[in-house]
Protein backbone atom coordinates (compact mmCIF):
# COMPACT_ATOMS: atom_id res chain seq x y z
CA UNK A 1 0.00 0.00 0.00
CA UNK A 2 1.44 3.18 -0.95
CA UNK A 3 2.31 5.81 2.06
CA UNK A 4 -0.10 9.67 1.83
CA UNK A 5 3.99 10.74 1.53
CA UNK A 6 4.68 8.45 -1.74
CA UNK A 7 2.02 10.46 -3.15
CA UNK A 8 3.58 13.55 -2.14
CA UNK A 9 6.54 12.85 -3.36
CA UNK A 10 4.99 11.70 -6.94
CA UNK A 11 3.80 15.15 -7.03
CA UNK A 12 6.65 16.50 -6.70
CA UNK A 13 8.78 14.40 -9.30
CA UNK A 14 5.82 15.93 -11.68
CA UNK A 15 6.69 19.29 -10.71
CA UNK A 16 10.18 18.72 -11.73
CA UNK A 17 9.49 17.35 -14.37
CA UNK A 18 7.30 20.50 -15.84
CA UNK A 19 9.97 22.57 -14.94
CA UNK A 20 12.63 20.42 -16.56
CA UNK A 21 10.10 20.18 -20.19
CA UNK A 22 9.82 24.77 -19.75
CA UNK A 23 13.79 24.68 -19.46
CA UNK A 24 14.54 23.01 -22.26
CA UNK A 25 11.91 24.13 -24.75
CA UNK A 26 13.36 27.70 -23.63
CA UNK A 27 16.64 26.72 -25.15
CA UNK A 28 15.15 25.37 -28.14
CA UNK A 29 13.42 28.17 -28.84
CA UNK A 30 16.17 30.47 -28.12
CA UNK A 31 18.15 28.55 -30.40
CA UNK A 32 15.45 28.32 -33.42
CA UNK A 33 15.29 32.04 -32.73
CA UNK A 34 18.77 32.76 -33.52
CA UNK A 35 19.39 29.94 -35.95
CA UNK A 36 15.99 31.16 -37.72
CA UNK A 37 16.47 35.05 -37.11
CA UNK A 38 12.86 34.82 -36.12
CA UNK A 39 11.99 37.31 -33.35
CA UNK A 40 8.49 36.01 -32.71
CA UNK A 41 9.30 33.57 -30.19
CA UNK A 42 10.73 35.75 -27.53
CA UNK A 43 7.61 35.79 -26.19
CA UNK A 44 6.93 31.95 -25.84
CA UNK A 45 10.67 32.45 -23.96
CA UNK A 46 9.80 34.77 -21.43
CA UNK A 47 6.10 32.87 -21.15
CA UNK A 48 8.14 29.87 -19.99
CA UNK A 49 10.55 31.74 -17.64
CA UNK A 50 7.90 32.80 -15.68
CA UNK A 51 6.15 29.56 -15.24
CA UNK A 52 9.88 28.54 -14.37
CA UNK A 53 9.85 31.19 -11.71
CA UNK A 54 6.35 30.06 -10.51
CA UNK A 55 7.21 26.55 -10.14
CA UNK A 56 10.89 27.20 -8.05
CA UNK A 57 8.64 28.44 -5.41
CA UNK A 58 5.90 26.00 -5.58
CA UNK A 59 8.73 23.09 -5.51
CA UNK A 60 10.80 25.32 -2.86
CA UNK A 61 7.71 25.49 -0.38
CA UNK A 62 6.80 21.79 -1.08
CA UNK A 63 10.08 20.45 -0.07
CA UNK A 64 10.20 22.57 2.61
CA UNK A 65 6.43 21.00 4.40
CA UNK A 66 7.48 17.80 3.42
CA UNK A 67 10.95 18.43 5.14
CA UNK A 68 8.78 19.51 8.28
CA UNK A 69 5.76 17.17 8.71
CA UNK A 70 7.29 14.06 6.83
CA UNK A 71 10.83 14.58 8.79
CA UNK A 72 11.93 11.78 6.03
CA UNK A 73 15.50 9.59 6.37
CA UNK A 74 18.00 8.33 4.15
CA UNK A 75 16.88 7.91 0.73
CA UNK A 76 13.49 10.07 1.24
CA UNK A 77 16.13 13.11 2.49
CA UNK A 78 18.37 12.89 -0.32
CA UNK A 79 15.28 12.97 -2.87
CA UNK A 80 13.70 15.98 -1.26
CA UNK A 81 17.00 17.76 -0.36
CA UNK A 82 18.17 17.10 -4.32
CA UNK A 83 14.91 18.05 -5.54
CA UNK A 84 15.43 21.64 -3.95
CA UNK A 85 19.00 21.93 -6.02
CA UNK A 86 17.57 20.90 -8.88
CA UNK A 87 14.83 23.49 -9.22
CA UNK A 88 17.36 26.06 -8.39
CA UNK A 89 19.85 24.73 -11.29
CA UNK A 90 16.46 24.53 -13.68
CA UNK A 91 15.48 27.99 -12.75
CA UNK A 92 19.22 28.90 -13.48
CA UNK A 93 18.83 27.18 -16.91
CA UNK A 94 16.05 29.16 -17.83
CA UNK A 95 17.85 32.23 -17.03
CA UNK A 96 20.59 31.33 -19.87
CA UNK A 97 18.22 31.28 -21.95
CA UNK A 98 16.53 34.61 -21.56
CA UNK A 99 20.02 35.87 -21.80
CA UNK A 100 20.70 33.80 -25.38
CA UNK A 101 17.81 35.40 -26.54
CA UNK A 102 18.97 38.64 -25.44
CA UNK A 103 21.91 38.30 -27.26
CA UNK A 104 19.77 37.00 -30.14
CA UNK A 105 17.76 39.98 -29.97
CA UNK A 106 21.06 42.03 -30.27
CA UNK A 107 22.29 39.81 -33.11
CA UNK A 108 19.39 40.21 -35.51
CA UNK A 109 19.84 43.88 -35.62
CA UNK A 110 22.57 43.36 -38.03
CA UNK A 111 22.87 41.01 -41.02
CA UNK A 112 23.74 37.39 -40.56
CA UNK A 113 27.84 37.17 -39.96
CA UNK A 114 27.49 33.23 -41.20
CA UNK A 115 24.97 30.20 -41.22
CA UNK A 116 25.51 28.73 -37.55
CA UNK A 117 26.33 25.18 -37.03
CA UNK A 118 28.32 24.81 -34.30
CA UNK A 119 26.07 26.67 -31.83
CA UNK A 120 23.34 24.95 -32.00
CA UNK A 121 25.06 21.92 -31.96
CA UNK A 122 26.48 22.94 -28.58
CA UNK A 123 22.63 23.80 -28.12
CA UNK A 124 21.51 20.35 -28.98
CA UNK A 125 24.19 18.57 -27.14
CA UNK A 126 23.25 20.87 -23.95
CA UNK A 127 19.65 20.86 -23.93
CA UNK A 128 20.27 16.52 -24.36
CA UNK A 129 22.42 17.00 -21.35
CA UNK A 130 19.28 18.39 -19.26
CA UNK A 131 16.37 15.96 -20.47
CA UNK A 132 18.84 13.16 -19.16
CA UNK A 133 19.79 14.46 -16.28
CA UNK A 134 16.55 15.13 -15.34
CA UNK A 135 15.56 11.45 -16.40
CA UNK A 136 18.52 10.52 -13.48
CA UNK A 137 16.80 12.11 -11.05
CA UNK A 138 12.89 10.75 -11.60
CA UNK A 139 14.41 7.03 -12.22
CA UNK A 140 17.33 7.41 -10.07
CA UNK A 141 19.58 5.93 -12.68
CA UNK A 142 23.09 6.85 -11.67
CA UNK A 143 24.76 5.03 -14.99
CA UNK A 144 23.08 7.80 -16.83
CA UNK A 145 24.00 10.56 -14.76
CA UNK A 146 27.34 10.03 -14.57
CA UNK A 147 27.40 9.71 -18.41
CA UNK A 148 25.84 13.33 -18.72
CA UNK A 149 28.78 14.56 -16.53
CA UNK A 150 31.23 12.66 -19.35
CA UNK A 151 29.27 14.50 -21.93
CA UNK A 152 30.39 18.46 -20.46
CA UNK A 153 33.43 18.09 -22.22
CA UNK A 154 32.17 17.68 -25.65
CA UNK A 155 30.40 20.82 -24.78
CA UNK A 156 33.15 23.29 -23.63
CA UNK A 157 35.23 21.84 -26.54
CA UNK A 158 32.86 23.22 -29.12
CA UNK A 159 32.63 26.21 -27.18
CA UNK A 160 36.12 26.30 -27.73
CA UNK A 161 36.10 26.14 -31.05
CA UNK A 162 33.42 28.46 -31.77
CA UNK A 163 35.46 31.53 -29.65
CA UNK A 164 38.90 30.80 -31.77
CA UNK A 165 36.57 30.98 -35.00
CA UNK A 166 34.63 33.94 -34.30
CA UNK A 167 37.91 35.62 -32.78
CA UNK A 168 39.32 34.94 -36.27
CA UNK A 169 36.03 36.57 -38.14
CA UNK A 170 36.69 39.61 -36.05
CA UNK A 171 40.52 40.02 -36.99
CA UNK A 172 39.26 39.41 -40.45
CA UNK A 173 36.68 42.08 -40.89
CA UNK A 174 36.43 44.33 -37.78
CA UNK A 175 33.01 44.99 -39.49
CA UNK A 176 31.85 41.51 -37.58
CA UNK A 177 32.90 42.61 -34.08
CA UNK A 178 29.69 43.24 -32.14
CA UNK A 179 27.76 40.28 -33.77
CA UNK A 180 30.83 37.51 -32.91
CA UNK A 181 31.14 39.15 -30.20
CA UNK A 182 27.20 38.64 -29.17
CA UNK A 183 27.57 34.97 -30.50
CA UNK A 184 30.58 34.18 -28.03
CA UNK A 185 28.54 35.17 -25.39
CA UNK A 186 26.03 32.76 -26.81
CA UNK A 187 28.42 29.93 -26.29
CA UNK A 188 29.11 30.93 -23.09
CA UNK A 189 25.45 30.44 -21.95
CA UNK A 190 25.01 26.97 -23.69
CA UNK A 191 28.38 26.09 -21.74
CA UNK A 192 26.84 27.24 -18.59
CA UNK A 193 23.49 25.33 -19.17
CA UNK A 194 25.58 22.31 -19.64
CA UNK A 195 27.63 22.90 -16.38
CA UNK A 196 24.01 23.46 -14.93
CA UNK A 197 22.90 19.94 -16.32
CA UNK A 198 26.33 18.51 -14.73
CA UNK A 199 25.21 19.73 -11.11
CA UNK A 200 22.11 18.01 -11.34
CA UNK A 201 24.03 14.96 -12.62
CA UNK A 202 26.58 15.48 -9.50
CA UNK A 203 23.02 15.64 -7.33
CA UNK A 204 21.42 12.39 -8.54
CA UNK A 205 25.03 10.56 -8.11
CA UNK A 206 24.91 11.55 -4.63
CA UNK A 207 21.25 10.52 -4.09
CA UNK A 208 21.35 7.22 -5.66
CA UNK A 209 25.02 6.38 -3.81
CA UNK A 210 24.60 8.46 -0.91
CA UNK A 211 28.08 9.41 -1.36
CA UNK A 212 29.40 12.32 -3.95
CA UNK A 213 31.58 12.54 -6.90
CA UNK A 214 31.42 16.55 -6.96
CA UNK A 215 35.26 18.38 -7.60
CA UNK A 216 36.92 14.90 -8.15
CA UNK A 217 37.13 15.79 -11.98
CA UNK A 218 37.74 19.12 -11.40
CA UNK A 219 40.49 18.16 -8.94
CA UNK A 220 42.38 15.81 -11.75
CA UNK A 221 41.54 18.41 -14.23
CA UNK A 222 43.57 21.22 -12.26
CA UNK A 223 46.34 19.03 -11.58
CA UNK A 224 46.64 17.51 -15.08
CA UNK A 225 46.53 20.83 -17.00
CA UNK A 226 47.93 24.73 -16.46
CA UNK A 227 44.20 26.86 -16.26
CA UNK A 228 45.04 28.51 -18.96
CA UNK A 229 44.34 25.48 -21.04
CA UNK A 230 40.31 25.99 -20.94
CA UNK A 231 38.83 29.34 -22.88
CA UNK B 1 20.97 26.25 28.34
CA UNK B 2 22.08 26.00 24.99
CA UNK B 3 21.01 22.04 22.87
CA UNK B 4 23.76 20.27 21.42
CA UNK B 5 21.66 21.13 18.12
CA UNK B 6 23.18 25.07 19.13
CA UNK B 7 26.24 24.05 18.74
CA UNK B 8 26.14 22.16 15.80
CA UNK B 9 24.11 24.86 14.45
CA UNK B 10 27.24 27.16 15.18
CA UNK B 11 29.30 25.01 13.57
CA UNK B 12 27.52 25.45 10.17
CA UNK B 13 27.85 29.32 10.53
CA UNK B 14 31.85 28.96 11.09
CA UNK B 15 32.34 26.80 8.30
CA UNK B 16 29.98 28.92 5.94
CA UNK B 17 31.98 31.46 7.47
CA UNK B 18 35.57 30.07 6.35
CA UNK B 19 33.90 28.99 3.02
CA UNK B 20 33.00 32.47 2.24
CA UNK B 21 36.59 34.12 3.19
CA UNK B 22 38.17 31.84 0.49
CA UNK B 23 35.69 32.83 -1.83
CA UNK B 24 36.06 36.29 -1.17
CA UNK B 25 39.91 35.59 -0.83
CA UNK B 26 39.92 34.33 -4.56
CA UNK B 27 38.12 37.55 -6.44
CA UNK B 28 40.35 39.76 -4.73
CA UNK B 29 43.51 37.42 -5.73
CA UNK B 30 41.85 36.96 -9.12
CA UNK B 31 41.22 40.77 -9.50
CA UNK B 32 44.82 41.60 -8.24
CA UNK B 33 46.36 39.26 -10.90
CA UNK B 34 44.75 41.07 -13.46
CA UNK B 35 45.28 44.66 -12.28
CA UNK B 36 48.66 44.53 -10.93
CA UNK B 37 49.84 42.04 -13.54
CA UNK B 38 51.35 39.33 -11.55
CA UNK B 39 50.32 35.38 -12.38
CA UNK B 40 52.05 34.59 -8.61
CA UNK B 41 48.65 34.82 -7.32
CA UNK B 42 47.17 32.13 -9.09
CA UNK B 43 48.65 28.97 -7.43
CA UNK B 44 46.41 31.06 -4.57
CA UNK B 45 43.79 31.21 -6.06
CA UNK B 46 43.59 27.12 -6.91
CA UNK B 47 44.47 26.52 -3.41
CA UNK B 48 41.08 28.70 -2.27
CA UNK B 49 39.12 26.73 -4.80
CA UNK B 50 40.21 23.31 -3.49
CA UNK B 51 39.52 24.54 0.37
CA UNK B 52 35.71 25.55 -1.52
CA UNK B 53 35.59 22.44 -2.88
CA UNK B 54 36.32 20.66 0.28
CA UNK B 55 33.93 23.12 2.59
CA UNK B 56 30.82 22.66 0.06
CA UNK B 57 31.22 18.50 0.82
CA UNK B 58 31.91 18.84 4.43
CA UNK B 59 28.77 21.64 5.13
CA UNK B 60 26.43 19.20 2.67
CA UNK B 61 27.21 16.24 4.82
CA UNK B 62 26.36 18.54 7.92
CA UNK B 63 23.45 19.83 6.86
CA UNK B 64 21.76 16.37 5.69
CA UNK B 65 23.32 15.07 9.03
CA UNK B 66 21.23 17.55 10.85
CA UNK B 67 18.43 17.18 8.85
CA UNK B 68 17.67 13.69 9.40
CA UNK B 69 19.17 13.64 13.17
CA UNK B 70 17.52 16.41 14.60
CA UNK B 71 14.18 17.07 12.18
CA UNK B 72 14.73 20.53 12.79
CA UNK B 73 11.52 22.77 12.84
CA UNK B 74 10.60 26.30 11.48
CA UNK B 75 13.47 28.58 11.81
CA UNK B 76 15.92 26.05 12.24
CA UNK B 77 14.52 23.97 9.13
CA UNK B 78 15.26 27.20 6.93
CA UNK B 79 18.42 27.67 8.19
CA UNK B 80 19.78 24.58 7.15
CA UNK B 81 18.36 24.42 3.93
CA UNK B 82 19.70 28.15 3.30
CA UNK B 83 23.20 27.04 4.35
CA UNK B 84 22.96 24.18 1.88
CA UNK B 85 21.80 26.48 -1.30
CA UNK B 86 24.92 28.92 0.08
CA UNK B 87 27.24 26.66 0.13
CA UNK B 88 26.53 25.82 -3.59
CA UNK B 89 26.30 29.57 -4.29
CA UNK B 90 29.94 30.09 -2.54
CA UNK B 91 31.30 27.42 -4.87
CA UNK B 92 29.74 28.67 -7.62
CA UNK B 93 31.48 32.04 -6.85
CA UNK B 94 34.92 30.25 -6.12
CA UNK B 95 34.45 28.51 -9.78
CA UNK B 96 33.81 32.32 -11.13
CA UNK B 97 37.27 33.11 -9.64
CA UNK B 98 39.29 30.72 -10.92
CA UNK B 99 37.13 31.52 -14.28
CA UNK B 100 38.66 35.57 -14.08
CA UNK B 101 41.94 33.82 -13.19
CA UNK B 102 42.06 31.80 -16.69
CA UNK B 103 41.23 34.87 -18.92
CA UNK B 104 44.18 36.50 -16.61
CA UNK B 105 46.68 33.73 -18.00
CA UNK B 106 45.50 34.75 -21.35
CA UNK B 107 45.36 38.28 -20.77
CA UNK B 108 48.73 38.71 -19.49
CA UNK B 109 50.22 37.19 -22.64
CA UNK B 110 49.80 40.16 -24.44
CA UNK B 111 50.77 44.04 -23.61
CA UNK B 112 48.36 46.00 -21.72
CA UNK B 113 45.38 47.39 -23.36
CA UNK B 114 44.45 50.16 -20.74
CA UNK B 115 44.43 50.95 -16.87
CA UNK B 116 42.20 49.15 -15.37
CA UNK B 117 39.12 51.02 -13.61
CA UNK B 118 36.07 49.38 -13.88
CA UNK B 119 37.05 46.28 -13.79
CA UNK B 120 38.31 46.72 -10.72
CA UNK B 121 35.37 48.89 -9.38
CA UNK B 122 33.03 45.90 -10.05
CA UNK B 123 34.97 43.88 -8.77
CA UNK B 124 35.19 45.93 -5.18
CA UNK B 125 31.12 45.82 -5.51
CA UNK B 126 30.75 41.83 -6.31
CA UNK B 127 32.98 41.27 -3.37
CA UNK B 128 31.34 43.94 -0.80
CA UNK B 129 27.88 41.87 -1.79
CA UNK B 130 29.29 38.56 -1.31
CA UNK B 131 30.63 39.29 2.33
CA UNK B 132 26.94 41.73 3.40
CA UNK B 133 25.31 38.64 1.65
CA UNK B 134 26.98 36.33 4.29
CA UNK B 135 27.34 38.58 7.18
CA UNK B 136 23.02 39.33 6.40
CA UNK B 137 22.85 34.91 6.74
CA UNK B 138 25.03 34.98 9.91
CA UNK B 139 22.92 37.73 11.64
CA UNK B 140 19.54 36.81 10.19
CA UNK B 141 19.67 40.48 8.60
CA UNK B 142 16.99 41.03 6.12
CA UNK B 143 17.49 44.46 5.56
CA UNK B 144 21.34 43.96 4.68
CA UNK B 145 20.12 41.29 2.38
CA UNK B 146 17.44 42.93 0.77
CA UNK B 147 20.26 46.43 0.19
CA UNK B 148 22.29 43.49 -1.37
CA UNK B 149 19.99 42.63 -3.74
CA UNK B 150 19.75 46.04 -4.74
CA UNK B 151 23.14 46.72 -5.51
CA UNK B 152 23.31 44.42 -8.18
CA UNK B 153 21.71 46.74 -10.76
CA UNK B 154 25.21 48.94 -10.24
CA UNK B 155 27.03 45.77 -10.56
CA UNK B 156 25.35 45.47 -14.44
CA UNK B 157 25.23 48.75 -15.25
CA UNK B 158 29.48 48.74 -14.64
CA UNK B 159 29.85 45.70 -16.84
CA UNK B 160 27.45 47.27 -19.65
CA UNK B 161 29.69 50.15 -19.32
CA UNK B 162 32.45 48.05 -19.50
CA UNK B 163 31.01 45.76 -22.43
CA UNK B 164 30.52 48.83 -24.73
CA UNK B 165 34.01 50.39 -24.39
CA UNK B 166 35.88 47.39 -25.12
CA UNK B 167 33.46 47.38 -28.08
CA UNK B 168 34.73 50.36 -29.10
CA UNK B 169 38.39 49.87 -28.63
CA UNK B 170 38.20 46.62 -30.93
CA UNK B 171 36.71 48.22 -33.35
CA UNK B 172 39.07 51.27 -34.09
CA UNK B 173 42.21 48.83 -33.32
CA UNK B 174 41.72 44.96 -33.98
CA UNK B 175 44.99 44.03 -32.71
CA UNK B 176 43.11 44.60 -29.61
CA UNK B 177 40.47 41.79 -30.06
CA UNK B 178 41.59 39.08 -28.50
CA UNK B 179 42.80 41.12 -24.63
CA UNK B 180 39.36 43.46 -25.29
CA UNK B 181 36.93 40.08 -25.70
CA UNK B 182 39.07 37.99 -22.55
CA UNK B 183 38.02 41.76 -20.82
CA UNK B 184 34.66 41.16 -21.64
CA UNK B 185 34.57 37.98 -19.98
CA UNK B 186 36.47 39.15 -16.98
CA UNK B 187 33.17 41.53 -16.10
CA UNK B 188 30.42 39.06 -17.32
CA UNK B 189 31.87 36.83 -14.40
CA UNK B 190 32.24 39.31 -11.79
CA UNK B 191 28.24 40.17 -13.37
CA UNK B 192 28.11 36.12 -12.05
CA UNK B 193 29.32 36.83 -8.60
CA UNK B 194 27.38 39.64 -7.94
CA UNK B 195 24.14 37.41 -9.19
CA UNK B 196 25.43 34.67 -6.65
CA UNK B 197 25.47 37.39 -3.83
CA UNK B 198 21.37 38.44 -4.84
CA UNK B 199 20.80 34.89 -4.50
CA UNK B 200 22.44 34.44 -1.37
CA UNK B 201 20.52 37.37 -0.23
CA UNK B 202 17.04 36.19 -1.59
CA UNK B 203 17.71 33.00 0.20
CA UNK B 204 18.35 35.11 3.64
CA UNK B 205 15.37 37.25 3.39
CA UNK B 206 13.23 33.67 3.06
CA UNK B 207 15.18 32.42 5.95
CA UNK B 208 14.57 35.64 8.30
CA UNK B 209 10.73 35.94 7.11
CA UNK B 210 9.85 32.90 5.89
CA UNK B 211 8.18 34.34 2.26
CA UNK B 212 10.37 34.66 -0.73
CA UNK B 213 10.89 37.61 -2.49
CA UNK B 214 12.52 35.61 -5.54
CA UNK B 215 11.79 36.77 -8.88
CA UNK B 216 9.84 40.01 -8.40
CA UNK B 217 11.86 42.19 -9.31
CA UNK B 218 12.39 39.87 -12.41
CA UNK B 219 8.74 39.88 -13.46
CA UNK B 220 8.77 43.96 -12.93
CA UNK B 221 11.44 43.91 -15.36
CA UNK B 222 10.07 41.75 -17.91
CA UNK B 223 7.45 43.86 -17.99
CA UNK B 224 8.72 47.00 -18.09
CA UNK B 225 11.87 46.98 -20.45
CA UNK B 226 12.18 44.77 -23.77
CA UNK B 227 14.76 42.53 -22.92
CA UNK B 228 17.06 43.46 -25.28
CA UNK B 229 17.94 46.09 -22.68
CA UNK B 230 20.35 44.39 -20.41
CA UNK B 231 23.87 43.25 -22.43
Amino acid sequence: MERPFDEELKGLKAKILEMAAYAEESIAFAIRCLKERNGELVSEIMRREESINHLEIEIDELCMRLLALRQPMAADLRFITSAMKISSDLERIGDQAVNIIERTIEILRHPQLKPLIDIPRMAGLAQKMVRDAISAFINGDDRLALDVCERDDQVDQLNDQVFRELLTFMMEDPETITRAVDLILVGRHLERIADHATNISEDVIYMVKGKTIKHHNEANRALDAPPAEKP
